[in-house]
């Protein structure tokens, strides 16, 4: 049994991770700890993560950090220091520097560091890799476009310097892209729109190598969601993932797929890698998102409020 | 005997690597492109790189790339791709993503690949380095300032996205300093002061994770060059790395160094590398550029004209 602790209490935690963990007989949960108060969910709280760290020592074997990405660096670090293994949401770092020391200490530490993009784990991704395999692209399509106000309220770290903006959601499609492309993903150019009012964009375009490569991501789309992956082979094959990942067509064809079972492969996922004293860091789709901010021009929108 | 081309002949080309060429006896210079006009330097000159690539065939081994950064990467994968042995002049690429599909298709083409980054052999570098090995960093400070008119005189490309800004000169520093720390530089904050009229900053400070670690690049300085690192170690040492390098003082004493051989010291290395077959990529200081400007905070300044 691996007894596990969540730090960060927020949405991602209380509808992703809880039941994932709850559904598997190989994790067992063994506290929590969000200054938001006691989530009550049956297990020990503590409105410190220092204090659950400390508490946890001999109590529980890894810990899954789901805290806004400015925090992970930190607790990864005490965590890994402390003896546990670590899974960390997405992105897993503010930065490229520090999952490379996070990975470096784990590593040193014989520790488990997992970086856990759960859009790669969609039911279109493993089949849509499948048909791309050894293609040559020709054309490569990505529309993410969201709402803010429905799917960020009141996060406030999100729009701050390193808070990533429009990339917090963006990076998902990155995440699969790169699980799915035969060949990397690099950005030729890009363009952030930034609020007047704000440091991080809620909106980006970005333009890849590649003849026909783009990506758009916006979060001032009211009119539901389009999470859009379209591309087509130089043979004439057209792959389209939609709805992030949830479906999958094939030359305009609808391809049968198993149920959505992002967290529960997560937690499959991270078993293996505790069982197997390995880790597993993907340190691409945050390496697409850095070289895009150092090359992007920039441009001022409206105030967002 | 190494037959090397040049790719990129304007003021680095002129004033470093072709006298580093010319009193190395193991290479000989064949060729150079530029389209700014015959250089007259006793060699085949091209208008064009891929007319100086198809003309290389079978008369040169090595390509120097020296051109200004956004070109880089194309070039390099051409020069590669048809057979050579490939120099690339700092910043070795506009992204991250660029500089590993490079090394990569290095590799896969067993071709050597080197990143130069001129300032890792000033001469304080290396003894830098051994004073400060096993040592804990109590405090840091980079102060990188220069007058931008007189280093980099009629360079627009510089100010456009893409273009670096301050960072193509404060990058400098961050070479020396990933080679002289005993630990990676983690970026905890930045900032970036842009010209109201430009994309890449003009001033930059760096905050970086460590108690008291800091960089400053300023490109608004008209009072000679400050190019300067001084660090303090936790047991007491003062190490000053003065003229980008050119000088060192440990606990205020100047030490004695050899004299300047940056760019004899890079076609050294790059000969060695060439006959061991053996690529030396240096990702770090770009890492470290990426990372600032993804957390970076930005403020509008002055036009630049």
């Amino acid at each position: 049994m691996i007894r596990v602790a969540i730090i960060g209490f927020g949405k991602i935690a209380a509808d992703q991770h809880l039941p994932a963990v709850a559904s598997d007989p190989r994790f067992e949960l063994v506290g929590v700890a969000t200054p938001a108060g006691d989530p009550e969910v049956g297990v020990p709280w503590y409105g410190d993560a220092a204090e659950l760290l400390a508490a946890m020592d001999g109590a529980a074997d890894a810990i899954a950090i789901c805290t806004p990405p400015g925090a992970r660096y930190a607790l990864a670090h005490e965590a890994l220091r402390a003896g546990f293994d670590v899974l960390l949401e997405k992105p897993p770092a503010t930065t490229l520097g520090e999952l490379d020391a996070l990975e470096a200490l784990a590593r040193a530490q014989g520790r488990v560091l997992y970086t856990a993009w759960h859009s790669q784990y969609a039911p279109s991704v493993a089949p849509a890799a499948a048909v791309l395999a050894c293609s040559e692209i020709a054309m490569l399509r990505v529309s993410w476009r969201e709402d803010v106000r429905k799917w960020h309220p009141g996060q406030e770290w999100i729009w701050d310097a390193g808070g990533f903006g429009v990339f917090d959601t963006g990076i998902n499609a990155l995440s699969i892209l790169s699980r799915i492309l035969p060949v990397p993903l690099l950005v030729r150019a890009a363009s952030l729109s930034v609020p007047d009012n704000r440091q991080a964009p809620i909106a980006a375009t970005i333009e890849f190598v590649g003849t026909d490569w783009q990506a758009e991501f916006d979060w001032r789309f009211d009119a539901g969601e389009e999470w859009l992956i379209h591309i087509t082979t130089c043979d004439g094959r057209r792959v389209e993932l939609r709805d992030g990942g949830a479906r999958l067509l094939v030359d305009g064809v609808e391809q049968p797929l198993d149920a959505d079972r992002e967290y529960p492969q997560i937690y499959d996922r991270f078993a293996t890698l505790i069982k197997a004293r390995a880790c597993a860091v993907d340190r691409e789709p945050l390496r697409i998102a850095a070289d895009a901010f150092m090359v992007a021009r920039r441009e001022s929108v409206a105030a967002f409020r």
